[in-house]
């Protein structure tokens, strides 16, 4: 259901990082936030140099911008975004002045995934279990 | 007015699916929200296979991103993000499982086209109006 | 704090044009909303021209995100889309009828930088002061 995008230059994170850091997002996302992992979407968006700024001055920040829906506990939501930008200096090794966190939130029946609307916070298991009962697709 | 981000990996989507899916998110768009569908804009972000996980896996989705104005009735924000959900899987042949839509808001005077903050949601026809009295230049 | 993408087509902005307006765009915005300029990130998306449509035709537009902390005064963030509207068409030479700006916005403790949540607007100079007394990392 969440959707993150980090935003890098290009080379800053190997292959290995990417993917291992996608991993600890979604471990991450999942515990605060009640979402199974594999319903957490983490994509980079790699630009160059002459392409990312800070102050004007050319800049190798990695720039996190999460959406997640409406309702959740907001001291969690705080908490979720201190434990990505944790995450993001640990597996990275950017260090934490150049790492920038933002979550950014709408109503769940504003989003669709497998066809459906979302569901609102705290009612997760149920919609899982209403599309493992009458749909048959699994989510990739 | 609104602006669509759909991401995808390098390769999934043909230069006419593309074009031709963009101009069916301009036609839903413009049935639901009433607004021209030349001012509908689409973009697409082709990333790296390495570059987009679901669940800390590779993955193969396409996610899209939608922003309207605020003030939009929000059962019309569901079916527009059923709807839009719906055709991306149409054109794309992308299943359900691997589409997800989000739809952000924020109020329509902290956005600007055509030099001018834009109408809030029903007062679209004065704010066309005045530019074509006002200004001559052709949105594009 | 803030982050602003701006998506073109390849091309369209040289470097030099890209480097002056983010400079620009940190000045606007430092004047505005009270934050030091070397604080303000931006990115730019350069897509390929058969990935950007307006009306489901290929499309030229400068399409600027800004994200920025809730609770700033609203008329300043009108202003603000007006001027980093203007800003662009200035610096690129692009015609105000493809320039789209668009602001959104969440609370600021759904945001981190430096390792610690955001503060609410008007309570920058505490939180920049906390940082230079307890933590010598330097924002670049």
């Amino acid at each position: 259901m969440p959707v993150y995008t980090l935003t890098t230059t290009v080379g800053m994170l190997s292959s290995q990082t990417k993917a291992s850091l996608a991993g600890e997002i979604g471990r991450i996302h999942s515990e605060i936030n009640h979402v199974p992992a594999t319903y957490v979407n983490v994509v980079y968006q790699e630009l160059p140099v002459d392409n990312v700024y800070a102050g004007g001055e050319p800049a190798a920040p990695v720039l996190v911008n999460g959406w997640v829906r409406e309702g959740h506990d907001e001291e969690e939501t705080s908490r979720l975004a201190l434990e990505i930008a944790s995450a993001v200096t640990e597996f990275t090794s950017v260090p934490e002045d150049r790492v920038v966190v933002v979550f950014q939130s709408s109503p769940a029946r504003f989003a669709v995934e497998l066809g459906r609307l979302l569901p609102d916070p705290g009612h997760e298991a149920d919609w899982v279990a209403s599309i493992k009962n009458g749909q048959p697709t699994v989510h990739r």
